[in-house]
């Protein structure tokens, strides 16, 4: 009752709500309601792609496979390094299994199923497909919504290994070895479609140059691809004459943020080595100089450790952990309240976990919110910066990088160049939402 | 007077002050006093090297030089990306002016000089001084210390670019311009020895391998350097027969680092391309897996997005970043405390003011304190992490890596790799102090 309740304050639309709840600033918690749809009939896709995670066993076989090691010499090395080579394989099964488990359920209903590799997962499946789903934890789910840029296909997320991984994004784990009664829910039209909207991401001014440079060379650094775009850009404008051609159209990136963009200095500037000390590596660790506009107001020049700008879907992830206090810091702030007021604020545990939850809470707001949410990441305010609103909402971001080696990363996954003059229009269209699902736990 | 006073109460160590002051957590304000001694007589020193940073405007001209630019061309591209030539020029003029200004006043005072560059600076030319001048910004300034392992031989840091750089690891700025009278209070004893105390550093069980790797190709990727070592380790233990022995003893390090260790893991792990994009590079961004251990206690497991161990010099940098709160948070903390208390708690402008800055200032602490301080930037608390502090003060942390491709990265500026299995002791010792100066404002 209460939830249906919810639901429809909800649809007034979210602002409505924040009037009833007093603050633009405290907005409601993802599990209160959301605003989603019943569907009209029960789903049930011909076509279903699965996309596999790689395991942390697959990835150490990998990483290794040039020295030639055997599974022995692997066992060996893992145990040396205090990793357990049983723990891992126990995983990989444990995942294994549970993708089997889901093909299986998929298959007895007469579903057309395609089981793909994170590696192997391409435009071509995702036009395939009537439906993906992904098997792994929220960084798997994360690269299918990469590829899908219709609002119209849907993507449910599978927790392969619920012991380890979070799974926000994925359905509640209960379905991970009951997943024929996820399917039969679907069928029946037991569910909710949750459309989460996500970021788009215009960038100008550094230079996107449609002359492509070789990236099949994976060992190219960062410096070298840099490099070698910068020689590429500047031949081809002196050849056709045109030195300010690629500095000035705003360029709509062919990607769709489902958590974050977070725009940081890259910890990879290198600098020539005279060290003896093959350990040693000179990396520039620096802040972040860039300026910000939000919602087309003045330009302000910030320096910080990095800028996140979130969906609701992000709220709960990179973005949480930057705003979240510790009830080690809330305690600390009521206590020097407390000495500076003179009144008795409670310092019980109880009181002070309440706060901090109640703090931690207002951080998180719905998947569907058409807002963006910026937060700027250890801001340094000193004699030589300044900065106003360390965080909020907002319905477009404009940031402009005077970083020296910066790079936009996208979902924790993607990165782009984000250099010294480029400028990045960050903000939300109805047409890129995610269509996912929402099953009653 | 009550500057005297208070360093007397400092005399008394630490833990008196601590105790007099009531809380542990609430240390002294660097500025209020330092433990430091008046010289019996002055300091003359015969030999002075003074070590030059670069320049943004000398970075920018060496950045380029591979595609043969001429100044003009460094203009156009400079004012294309937005950047000011003529304001980077200026700041390399003020710099350079700033830098004669010191190596004159020193041979006016008979003192044999050399200025040495940044990439210059070795070991022998601290070997030849008496005392060393840092002229630059604090980044100069952590270079110039991080040469200088014995406690005996004085680091002065001047800034020479004042309106850019925040400095204050340097002489108060007005010396900048007028640093004969730095000169001559240093003559006449009119300044106080204020040893820096700083951090050690012991690994091991991440194959610290004696056998050297060809550095001097700055091109290579960080996993290029992590496959030739790995290569070359696993090489020689064969042939030696010895696959355990790089795996067991502790070495400890050649640095000392004067502000922070901050362990975590590197954006620039790579992975196979097949994208058509050159600007997009697939870099992974993960949290940081680790085991801490302080002062001896139970090992713990966590997750965050790094771990920042400083001295009293480091909690006024990246540790304080890292820490400090914005008034919004402090202001949103106490709302939740009004309302969930019922009581009158002030939320006015002056007391959010007051109260964070209470707050930040109890973050720094002296720095020739003993202590360590770490921190946990953005602990991932969840169904599968938890941690308790989320800082604090040790005499001792070991943390054990479970990272995939993590470093330790030492005042920002040098970093060692640390991988699953490695193990860091990170402690402090008296030997290890930086002397520097202290000059009345």
């Amino acid at each position: 009752m209460a939830r249906r309740a919810a639901v429809n304050v909800w649809c007034l639309g979210s602002r409505a709500v924040s009037l009833l709840y007093g603050s633009s600033f405290r907005p409601l918690h993802t599990s209160v309601c959301n605003a989603s749809s019943k569907p009209k009939a029960g789903f049930k896709p011909e076509k279903v792609a699965v996309v596999t995670k790689t395991t942390r066993y697959e990835f150490e076989q990998q990483r290794y496979r040039y020295a030639g090691l055997s599974e022995e010499d692997l066992k060996q090395l893992l145990a040396m390094k205090g990793s357990s080579y049983s723990g891992l394989l126990e995983r990989h099964n444990i995942h294994t299994n549970n993708v089997e488990h889901i093909v299986k359920s998929l298959r007895k209903e007469g579903i057309d199923v395609r089981v793909v590799k994170r590696g192997e997962y391409n435009e071509e499946v995702v036009r395939w497909a009537n439906a993906i789903i992904s098997a792994g934890g929220d960084g798997t789910m994360l690269l299918v919504a990469s590829k899908v840029l219709s609002k119209d296909k849907p993507v449910v997320g599978v927790n392969t290994d619920p012991e380890r991984s979070e799974g926000h994004l994925c359905l509640p784990v209960r379905y991970t070895r009951a997943f024929p009664e996820a399917l039969d829910k679907l069928c029946r039209g037991e569910f909710r479609w949750l459309w989460r909207q996500r970021i788009r991401l215009h960038l100008e001014g550094t230079g996107i140059n449609p002359t492509p440079v070789d990236l099949h060379e994976q060992q190219l650094s960062l410096e070298q691809h840099s490099q070698a775009h910068r020689i590429t850009t500047m031949d081809s404008q002196r050849r056709t004459g045109n030195l300010q051609e690629s500095f000035t159209k705003p360029s709509l990136l062919p990607i769709r943020s489902l958590n974050e963009i977070f725009i940081g200095e890259s910890l990879s500037s290198r600098v020539k080595l005279k060290s003896f000390n093959p350990h040693v590596k000179l990396l520039l660790h620096r802040a972040s100089y860039y300026e910000i506009s939000v919602d087309d107001g003045p330009w302000e020049k910030q320096k910080s450790s990095g800028l996140s700008i979130c969906t609701g879907t992000g709220s709960k992830a990179w973005s949480y952990n930057i705003n979240k206090l510790a009830e080690q810091a809330v305690e600390e702030v009521l206590k020097i309240g407390k000495s500076q007021s003179g009144l008795d604020i409670p310092l019980n545990q109880e009181f002070i976990e309440k706060v901090t939850e109640k703090y931690n809470e207002s951080l998180v707001f719905s998947p569907d919110d058409s807002r963006l949410f910026y937060s700027i990441r250890e801001p340094i305010v000193n004699r030589v910066f300044s900065s106003s609103r360390q965080r909020g909402f907002a319905s477009k971001v404009c940031v402009r990088s005077r970083c020296w080696d910066a790079c936009m990363v996208v979902d924790g996954g993607t990165s782009f160049e984000f250099n010294d003059g480029a400028i990045a229009t960050i903000s939300m269209s109805e047409e890129d939402q995610l269509r996912t699902v929402v099953l009653d736990n």
